[in-house]
């Protein structure tokens, strides 16, 4: 007796070649780029990244819907989303490749990455004071997954680590704050500030001059410091310039930005304080992440609960 | 009863002030910073740092040298060097500073900070593969103290770590090879070189040409790494232009050199792959270590054993 057909999965990304996906999926189930007429019962499954709205209306057998990446925001600004359960990238890799470029980003800027690189340039040996970890506070933003492993390796290497999150979310060695109330204190307890936000309603453009200038000034290393690896819609980056200049911030770190590319004209490409990588915090591995949603669609098949879905009215 | 007065300690170190180190020392006991005549009996301890030859002979109380710093060479220079024990120095603070410089540099070559930079410089979006940790070796040369904690901390990141050390010391985690039999075996097996290892007359040198073009180059980053953050006369500066220039290696963040200050002349502050810092690593903390200076100094008063003594025959 032969298996029934699975549903096919409709594969479709901008921003990235999709056939490294395609080929991981396709291990699978049948994988299709693009809808073949307006309602098309054969789909069962959308994998998704930054598509056009109204891309998954009339799919009546639409069981979930996959992000592509980390983060949900792009579905979200689809008002014809189907009410179906979406599913969030979760994965061990993804995660650990944000651990890893927090942790890079906080050292460099607590070891003093940008003046060791200036002075070189200049061939200057000088060697400033280096205030020990435990006089630095890293204050994340955000403390879901990924919030959650970067203050576990920041705590590790001996950092004072304090969360905000909307609710307050305790975590282990981790002092945390919750809600509009617990923002100010947050802050100002905050030296390097660093932004796993989700982008929702609540959180948009966030990351303001009002906000930084709440930062812990008068810190160990001579001023406050942002790193975003969340979204670009979270910050301000004329805020940011301007903070930058005007001796609210000391440094930034960005990964992420309100355009994408980066467009040539924006000064944060050549501000000195600021380093700028290209959306590369940690890219989601096809290798990794298909097989995972291969086997939640198994599951979901069988009757069985999917894992990691996002709450609509949280809208993360 | 009065207690008797406590032998005095000779502090005397090149290269920083000791004022600092004074104020810290006075608060156990009285700190000369001269001998006072050629034979002083009124020296019980001497803490030295990059000092003359001969200046520790003529104390006939000696009964402790305690090194200023990590390292414990610039004493064996010293052909007239007493017959007393020699203190290293082990402190939680200059582990924790070394481990942070080991893990800031490793992250910075893996997460290609360089690469980031100069696409900065020419405003290019473009996100190179990026290999996870685990497929990434580092090799640590020198599995003390300072050694077996950048271990612990590159575990907890996940890469793969090997270790290298005269005796083939064992290490939780760290694949471990030693003596000159296992040198090659563990080069091969390398991406990312760290060298920690302490400057005797069997390890001056080591890190030259022949050395560095049998690390594995066909590697997940595209090129083999070099990391001295241990002694500059370990390595030999023009062997590693060589190795930059001619392929053997990738980048080189270097600590530490054979002439310090680096000399303006030297092409290894203006080569584009090579990160400078000066002699920064893990600086001595005083508040930390004279704290723990002054405790061995009483219970060896008191007849107890000193601690972290310096094996003569070894050189470290």
């Amino acid at each position: 007796m032969q298996a029934p057909a699975k549903g096919r999965v409709l594969l479709s990304v901008a921003g990235f070649d999709p056939q490294h996906w395609r080929d991981m999926l396709s291990a699978g189930r049948e994988v299709v780029l693009e809808r073949e007429r307006p309602v098309d019962s054969s789909i069962h499954y959308a994998v998704v990244w930054n598509r056009h709205p109204g891309l998954l209306s009339g799919l009546p057998n639409l069981k979930a819907i996959f992000s592509g990446g980390a983060g949900v925001d792009h579905l979200f600004a689809d008002p014809e989303l189907p009410d179906v359960p979406i599913v969030r990238v979760v994965a061990d890799n993804l995660t650990q490749h944000m651990s890893e470029y927090v942790v890079w980003r906080v050292l460099d800027h607590h070891r003093q990455g940008f003046l060791y690189r200036a002075q070189q340039r200049r061939k200057a040996w000088i060697e400033p004071p280096q205030p020990p970890a435990d006089r630095v506070s890293v204050g994340i933003m955000g403390l879901g997954e990924l919030g959650r492993a970067a203050a576990r390796a920041l705590l590790a290497l001996g950092f004072r680590v304090n969360g905000w999150s909307r609710s307050g979310t305790p975590a282990d060695g981790v002092t945390a704050y919750g809600g509009g109330e617990g923002l100010d204190a947050f802050l100002a307890a905050t030296d390097i500030l660093v932004v796993l936000l989700p982008l929702t309603p609540a959180t948009k453009g966030i990351i303001d001059h009002a906000l930084l200038s709440k930062l812990r000034r008068d810190n160990p290393l001579g001023g406050a410091v942002l790193i975003n690896a969340g979204r670009g819609l979270l910050h301000n980056g004329a805020d940011i310039l301007r903070a930058l200049d005007d001796g609210v911030l000391k440094e930034a770190s960005l990964d992420v930005f309100e355009t994408e590319p980066l467009p040539e004209t924006s000064r944060l490409w050549t501000h000195e304080r600021v380093f700028v990588t290209p959306h590369a915090a940690a890219a989601s591995d096809p290798v990794h992440l298909a097989k995972s949603m291969l086997e939640q669609m198994d599951a979901r098949d069988r009757g069985e609960p999917l894992r990691n879905l996002v709450d609509r009215k949280a809208g993360y």
